[in-house]
């Protein structure tokens, strides 16, 4: 067929699956709904080896028609669904850890689902599949990783159903988890997303084909209703900017498919041949029985339910949306760690730029950057876990950063806003094992933390920072930020509500050199000393000076505990009139009266 | 029901249509696919009077599932379907304007469709209705506007399947529309919205109950497949955030009612609803029909192909789209508005902020604004229509503004970037009728610039001028709003390639009173003089003084042809060392070396 129509969700059709293993657990298995299984296989691949510590597991969940087919295990072997990511040298590497892959519960591709034959009957299932939750699914995996004489997963990971089924394992199993990276996700469905799995299960269900569930008994398929729950999925795994791409060029120029479905358009002809297709190698109450799980799934629709959800999970989290996936949208993504940072679990989260929609996490465009934030991430926890503690980094002097390093007593928390490379919270992190987060926009930045070992979310700062509780840090740093925010006061509020004491730094217009550039030569100011930028590109929004940011903490009740002033060319502090002397200004804030340093004279 | 079946989409059911009009062209009908038909009978209702000049009517085009029924006759009539809208007092007001709504060839409520018996056989058409294009629709309602004796419609408004027919209406038959207002619609459907309608087709042409379209002959419907359809149509009415709204606190309570469909969810009970309730008011062929015109009609896929179709227009428009539509995303009306903009056609266009989806054109959310936009626009065509020209406003003296209008020569064609609420446009319509253009980004101050009848379109100037071709116009002005601007060079670019000469006007941060307030007083100086901002909310981002300006445009390559230095607060030019003495500054600008000053110099 063209390129048009390779699916991105690539699973292979028919070859023998001979890397496939089998687990057979021979007792019955009650499940959370009240069925009850009186034996359950599991189809299984693995990839790599499990070291003698038992502690190098990787887990990977895979999506709805996924399988456990999740990369090739020798040239000679197709590719699997997530080729990219798992392998010797890839993010996933199977040089350094145990991969283990297992088909679902409720799925058709090896594990009991209801195409299977029912031991207690000698007929399939059909109808009489007992109804599985998310949690079943993971029950079952569980099974699997104790019968692999495992105790602890390194890491849980999955895409979609396979993030959802990430997000059950580390709630369900906390401490047999070490780290967790859900893709693409949710908590929970959007009313939007369950209404196009309504409608699929409607289309099958309402096929006459379909015969209740026991199609198989007349031998049949609901053959219409399975391709058009097929189509459905298709548009909603594509954004609609990857739609333009791949079919508005060649809008009316259909493809000659042998099809009982409408061929008009280009887009019509790729929905047929996928809906086609997808009846040779899926079952259709595999379809009911997997989006009626994932439809059910539910950690909590408001943010408390979330957070007594989440507070049993024990392990990092590496959370990673794609900003054009509408079927699990970011937002979704951003309510889990919101979540988590509210209960100060450790998370990473990073909204990944993509025009490819819910299919980002299967496809290669932005795989460099989630990629890598993937290894980065599994290298860290995995270090971590060898050496139980932090690494050492060599790292330069920077004046700034000693001066707001003697301010933080060791041991403090600190929330670091625009923290950048993660420059600051490397040096905190060296010092001490307390809780560090660091709040960046940009994703290379975000990267780089979390390749030095840092927990970082990607966040805009004039958002807010509402997952936070009111002094939840003993100090949140605003490093040569302020002068690039827009709503400085919502900023400065969010900040001082969030932490015990505030850190600002900004570069101040009052220095005489700015003073004298305005008043003898006629010309705007330059803040960013040392950069070629001038007043029509420079990041800078935001003119103040010292006496101006007194003022402003006068008028808005904010404390002034500390200032320090420095000549950042002299390299030397400033006592005398700083406002005209100090190019750089350093202040400890505070918002209430009442409030004392105490709580925050951890090791000083 | 209870309110959560309340529909959007408002057509009233079964109520025996006593307005309903029926006009019959008993001649054959060609068309545009090579059909024909031996006869045509429109169904249609009126409101208000056709006045003598029979140049105040409006003709109304429904959405898919519309009628003729846009709105209550009397207070005993059943409420139509933009009931908001039409009627005494009202946006589309039936004390002034005579309100034509007809219904559409190919539908189902009483205009010829496919479930109307084909007089040439006696039996009902079924699948024999020959394939109808929107041209085919608009010829058609052409011969009812003939036969009702108008030659030019004041206006043609539609959203949706109705806003399709509307730009139809506007490029077939140019001299007969004075005004459009095409609402949440698109010159094409974008790739996803087109597989949406392709999987409603599959359902209904897939259900056994079709039988190739002559259903009606076997006495059953495929109202599966129809439901279905419906189904899939709701979800895509409604945004995200409305769904969020309308489901999220019930989710799992689901309704009770009678159904074959899943209602395992409170969405799920409200689709099969909706879906069930879609199959007893409306035909399946009709669906078929109507969904396939919509999808055929193209107007072009690049600009330059829609520049070409929409050439011939020769109305105003006024385009309105909704942020969360994204079954016709704002952005395929901006392409419209684009391409009429490069074609120096009168157009307004706002992109209502909406959380209501698609349907927002039909609530009442957002209808403060676009009712307005739509009463201002239709005020202001009907009083262009009898005055032939500009009205004349009482506008009170502004120096800046008086400054700005010495500068351009009568006649001479300006784009205003950030024009505000239109104070220097109106100035200049009242000196010329020649083509001028506002761009704004904030849309109180866009329906205030509707309001007095000048053309504005909502956008925003960070994004730069791409519709615009090489000097479109003599002047392009930037009042009070280059300090307000992220990207100045970027701005700058593009208003001085689409303008012959650029207007400037910026405050001066070389005036004296600021270099002293910095030197002396170490404070950040003020340009916002007469207003209480203050460095931290103040709304502007760029600080420069003349000079700083003059340097950039030499290292630009950009030609100051005149300066005009002011200190407002003595109302007074200053001619002596403007970098010091004046707080606004003035300038007249170029790219080009090569470029005259003759081109515009129209009237001086």
């Amino acid at each position: 067929m063209e390129t048009i129509f390779d699916s991105t969700d690539a699973v292979r059709n028919s070859k023998p699956l001979q890397y496939v293993r089998e687990f057979v657990y021979r007792s019955p298995v009650k499940l959370e709904r009240g069925g009850l299984l009186s034996e359950v296989r599991v189809a299984y691949e693995t990839y790599g080896e499990l070291n003698s510590r038992k502690d190098n597991a990787v887990l990977i969940c895979h999506a709805i028609s996924g399988d456990s087919h999740v990369a090739a295990h020798d040239q000679n072997d197709d590719a699997g669904w997530w080729e990219i990511m798992v392998g010797s040298g890839k993010p996933i590497d199977t040089d350094k850890y145990f991969v283990i892959c297992p088909n679902c519960l409720g799925g058709c591709r090896g594990t009991t689902g209801p195409d299977e034959i029912n031991p207690d009957t000698g007929n399939r299932y059909g109808l009489d599949f007992p109804e599985v939750t998310i949690g079943d699914i993971v029950d079952v995996h569980c099974l699997l990783v104790d019968d692999l004489g495992i105790n602890r997963l390194l890491s849980v990971i999955g895409g979609s159903l396979g993030g959802v089924v990430t997000l059950e394992w580390a709630t369900r199993f906390p401490d047999r988890v070490v780290s967790a990276i859900p893709l693409a996700t949710a908590a929970h469905l959007t009313s939007q997303a369950l209404a196009f799995d309504i409608v699929a299960r409607n289309a099958i269900q309402s096929d006459p084909n379909y015969y209740c569930g026991q199609y198989h008994d007349k031998g049949v398929v609901p053959a219409s209703g399975l391709a058009i729950a097929r189509m459905l999925g298709h548009i909603t795994y594509l954004s609609r900017e990857s739609m333009m791409k791949k079919f508005d060029s060649t809008r009316n120029q259909a493809r000659k498919i042998d099809t009982t479905f409408e061929t008009k358009f280009s887009v019509g002809s790729y929905l047929a041949y996928q809906g086609d297709k997808f009846v040779d190698r899926f079952d259709a109450n595999s379809y009911v029985v997997l989006t009626t799980a994932i439809d059910n799934f539910d950690l909590g629709g408001t943010p408390l339910e979330l957070q007594r959800s989440l507070k049993r999970s024990m392990c990092r989290w590496l959370i990673l949306s794609f900003t054009t996936d509408w079927l699990f949208p970011s937002f979704l993504s951003r309510e889990i760690v919101d979540a988590l940072l509210a209960m100060d679990k450790r998370v990473s989260y990073c909204d990944i730029p993509s025009e490819c929609g819910h299919d980002g996490f299967l496809l290669s465009d932005e795989f460099e950057l989630y990629g890598e934030m993937i290894r980065s991430f599994l290298n860290n926890v995995s270090f971590e876990l060898l050496s139980g503690g932090m690494s050492q980094l060599d790292m330069p002097d920077r004046i700034d950063y000693e001066q707001i390093l003697d301010l933080i007593p060791r041991g403090a928390t600190v929330l670091d806003l625009g923290c950048g490379k993660g420059g600051l919270l490397a040096r905190l992190r060296q010092r001490s094992g307390s809780r560090l987060q660091g709040i960046e926009i940009k994703e290379s930045y975000v990267l780089r933390c979390i390749d030095r070992g840092l927990d970082v979310i990607q966040a805009d700062l004039n958002k807010g920072l509402s997952p936070f509780a009111d002094h939840q840090f003993d100090f949140v740093v605003l490093s040569k930020t302020l002068q690039t925010v827009h709503d400085v006061e919502f900023v400065l509020d969010e900040m001082l509500r969030v932490g015990v004491r505030g850190i600002v730094s900004f570069p101040n217009l009052g220095f005489h050199e700015h003073r004298r550039r305005l008043m003898d030569d006629g010309r705007a100011p330059r803040l960013e000393s040392g950069t070629s930028k001038e007043w029509y590109n420079t990041a800078d929004v935001r003119f103040l000076t010292l006496a101006d940011f007194e003022d402003f903490c006068s008028k808005k009740g904010i404390n002034l505990h500390h200032c320090i002033a420095i000549d950042t060319k002299k390299q030397r502090h400033v006592e005398e009139k700083p406002n005209e002397n100090a190019d750089v200004i350093i202040l400890v804030l505070s918002k209430y009266t009442q409030r004392t340093m105490n709580s925050v004279d951890v090791e000083k």
